[in-house]
């Protein structure tokens, strides 16, 4: 049971992680204890429990790009090897992830991007915002200079206003980028934040 | 002698390709002679004279973002297995090649990206602007309906010339997103245009 075995310990109170709760967030050098939700160090034994979400959240076709490809394999290869991989549990259950990397490679591998993914029925806890903000905390202690997400969709409204709400700045946007499930092709934008 | 053993002929005479005779640019159903400049297939008997392209390109430090893993395998499967990879050699020398591939999978798989070197003896010929023609036509006729580059280097005007020439816009710019050799940080453009 993946949430039950990790490192982390959970809050024993019923108390929800509220988007709002700026203080309950989760920064370098505080406990990553918070409500019950626990984020710690994807491992494979997550793999099934965040392929599934993944495919959740893709299917969704308003987020995440992903139309094929999505097996074990692919968490393997794309999210367990990543320079940082955590996963946001209640209990034995996967609430969210994120994976983070670097962008480019060389002369632009200061830069780091990210992926997040949280459960249909997780969202509007906070989950997120925990999640973006212990990435921003992992990266920046990994030595990476600046966060940035090539492929915001301009549509996903929740997604901005939590990026923008945590310093992000929409560096570009790309013209008919996605091809939203429901709207047909919509804008992207290209976010950044320094580290 | 890759360069002799293609299917493109090379122009008899001496006539320069010149950056500002945009009537000798290749376009779709024109031609692709021009000057002593044939544009081909890049193939894998191309491989050391691309590879040597690449580590030359790079070296110079203020436009590609590589700094290690250029070898033949690279090539091989960065460039030769892209979308499409032309190279453009004039006799058996190769003075330019680029690629172009999916710049993201499904939902933003509609976009390409590309990467464009051409040898520092043989700028200035046009052969940039002959090569960005021919990977726009390219990967119009392959089904993208736009190209995207992630990192122009702010710092090298002469690729953003051409790119603004032929219709890119700056969709963004990426604060110190490269780390150039004798500049230190400076930032790089999103740029993009329709096909």
């Amino acid at each position: 049971m993946e949430g039950e075995s990790n490192a982390c310990r959970t809050k024993s109170g019923r108390e929800r992680y509220r988007t709002s709760d700026r203080t309950a967030l989760p920064r370098r050098g505080r406990s990553r204890r918070m409500s019950s939700v626990a984020l710690r160090a994807a491992a494979p034994a997550d793999t099934a429990a965040m392929l599934a979400l993944l495919q959740t959240v893709a299917a969704e076709g308003d987020a995440l790009p992903f139309l094929e490809g999505l097996d074990g394999d692919f968490i393997a290869s794309q999210w367990l090897r990543a320079a940082g991989c955590v996963v946001a549990c209640r209990g034995a259950v996967l609430l969210g992830m994120y994976r983070y990397g670097t962008i480019m490679p060389g002369r632009g591998s200061h830069i780091c991007t990210a992926t997040f993914a949280v459960s249909p029925d997780a969202r509007g806890q906070g989950i997120g915002r925990a999640l973006v903000t212990h990435c921003l905390d992992a990266a920046k202690a990994a030595g990476y200079q600046a966060m940035q997400f090539n492929q915001v969709v301009s549509t996903n409204h929740a997604a901005l206003a939590l990026y923008r709400s945590l310093g992000f700045i929409e560096a570009g946007c790309i013209p008919a980028a996605f091809r939203h499930d429901q709207l047909g092709y919509v804008d992207a934008y290209v976010m950044y934040r320094r580290l």
